[in-house]
């Protein structure tokens, strides 16, 4: 195991009816306020509204900046970073779901350089300061409420890029699982293959690791697949909205890694996808995971496979390991496809098979993966085939 | 669900050499650092020398007391107090287990009134402002390196009382797991039945709670029970070290809560044991637990221990509620009485019946303990009686 630090002093108001503190904690931090959002669906619900007086109650200055679209895009961080310097703002307020708050978190970084905020992906410029951020979270999915990192996608150059830093972690995110009683079921499968897809990649690797933490990934996995149904078919129901909100944030906010220092595969693979082809992150990512299981089960790995097996399907221990490994990718294939009806091939999708080695290129951008198997460009072209 | 609010920003450095990092972390809050500490075992394993060559690194002026005894006792807190006045401390940093920093976090706050010490417990007297806290933990029990509270016994009085304060949460705690190479066997296994107590003092309850944190809860006593046995055989096994240390720490920081309000139990009992007899807190935490879950076994609570009988215990699902519930308790008294070889009467260890009506009486306060089951003092009486 290798050491680790673990820092992340986010507060968290979890729960209902605690938009009340909103205006303090946002006042904490100055006077003029950047509210950004998506679409109109905060002032369907509203929640806008509820926002803008709990600011007005703390005589914030509110500037606004609407419409961050999913995957979101590097021309609204540079718009927002503009508004920034431009009205001398002292805090952001995001509201939404992964893609408002990861546009948000770079907006805030980019306000304190004079270059395009693209390099911040292009070129690896420094991230040493940012505005403070707070949120008001709508979607459980990506972690961003808890987490200091982000991806943006620039459709000139076709690129979805991540980038972490401390900077960029939220002061304060509001998690109330009642904003996300109107989110869609479709939506809520997404969201759901998207946690599932931060847990597996931390989850299954080749690194030493802490059998505690092990225990609250299987649990964590485990919620997912015992609540996602619930809340697709009752959108209001509280206790699967609750355990899946809290379980969206622990599931990448870092805590799990416990030192573990390899890379993901298959977000740098989906990213691509999306880039592309625009399509929701969660639905490439549950298509490419049971492959990407698929592929990299051998005699090396086969361990880790039965132990997710057993403890989180209950699949019979007393099987052959190859028999269990096999098995538990199947049920994950059957909980994404089957229970969460999501799209289960490229081809349904409407990815095509022309793209897949200029795809396979960037994902392990011209080198290799170092994940649960080495990935290089023919791996990943192979689990792409896979896909189709 | 209770809403709740997370708020948890110690930063932990985990794992072995990460000392090097103390210097810059106490030199960020002053030039006067307070270091306190127990007895000579620091020495004896050369953490004291390196520290001393950290802070000397540093620049910083250091002032010392030590001696802190277990069972902390206000003595040491009001002579640390003082001291923080009298050399007009800027930081305290404190080497040891639960005792020594949960003695540290009162002198942090004392040193800011003029009142004694004792008042934060007898009174309850505001703790509004507290000297920044730096640990370096040396036994895996109590889990005062990551949360907000303490316990200080009063020997003229014959109190050992607790008291939570958000200003007492550690700035910054180091986590080396090899720093605990060297605890005994029976320390291992009294630490061993603190953390499970924590757990279970919240796992079982009547609050709707969240299965997300059922499923870490049982994680981590699944990891307590896995490990304890393995660090008392080999003292320097690291992993088994390491999910002891990180589990301590999580049992009991407030995570696992999510929003529960509900009265602990053993812990309240324990306290006046250790008020009279000055025993070790796990070791009475031991001998009380499985008594107050057999106590408060019926109908209306026996789903709790169900779910704890199988999926911690692994008991089969499918015999009947009560057998597993039995079953359960019994398990968790052959794991702290048979594998981990704690005394399990209060006779072994020297408690006299007659001091039952007494120490019943103050350990609800002369009301009722609001948890698993109420408990007024005959319950209580009933709980110690089944102890002999």
């Amino acid at each position: 195991m290798n050491p680790f630090i673990y820092d992340i002093p986010t507060r968290v108001y979890f729960g209902e009816n605690q938009l009340h503190h909103l205006g303090k904690e946002v006042a904490a931090y100055g006077k003029r306020v950047l509210l950004t959002y998506g679409g109109g669906s905060i002032k369907k619900i509203g929640l806008y509204d509820a926002i803008r007086a709990e600011l007005d109650k703390a005589g914030m200055e509110v500037y606004e900046l609407a419409g961050i679209a999913p995957n979101p895009r590097i021309d609204s961080v540079r718009a927002g970073a503009n508004l920034c310097k431009e009205k001398q703002i002292d805090v952001i307020l995001a509201v939404g779901g992964g893609s408002t708050l990861d546009a948000a978190k770079f907006m805030a970084a980019g306000a304190y350089v004079d270059h395009d905020p693209w390099e911040f992906f292009s070129s690896n410029a420094p991230i040493e300061k940012a505005l403070p951020l707070i949120t008001v979270l709508t979607l459980s999915a990506t972690g961003s409420e808890m987490d200091c990192g982000g991806v943006i996608s620039n459709l000139e150059t076709q690129d979805k890029l991540g980038r972490l830093a401390p900077p960029l972690l939220p002061k304060v995110s509001f998690l109330d699982p009642t904003v996300t009683y109107s989110v869609s079921p479709y939506q809520t499968a997404c969201g759901a293959a998207d946690i599932l897809s931060h847990i597996l990649e931390v989850y299954f690797t080749t690194e030493k690791d802490l059998y505690m933490l092990d225990c609250f990934m299987e649990g964590m996995m485990k919620t997912v697949i015992r609540y996602t149904p619930i809340a697709m078919k009752e959108p209001t129901n509280y206790e699967a909205r609750a355990n899946l909100m809290w379980t969206s944030s622990w599931a990448i906010n870092g805590f799990v890694n416990g030192g573990k220092e390899h890379d993901w595969s298959c977000h740098p693979m989906e990213h691509e996808l999306s880039a592309i082809y625009d399509i929701t992150h969660g639905l490439g990512l549950a298509i490419i995971t049971p492959r990407w299981l698929e592929y990299c089960l051998d005699e090396t790995t086969v361990d880790k496979y039965v132990q997710f097996g057993v403890n989180v399907f209950g699949i019979d221990a007393s099987l052959p390991p190859m028999t269990i490994a096999r098995e538990a990718i199947q049920r994950l294939a059957d909980f994404l496809f089957k229970t969460l009806q999501l799209d289960d091939t490229f081809t349904k999708v409407g990815i095509k098979a022309e793209d897949i080695p200029h795809m396979a290129r960037k994902a392990c951008g011209g080198g290799t993966l170092q994940g649960l198997k080495p990935l290089a460009q023919a791996d990943i072209e192979a689990i792409f085939k896979m896909c189709i």
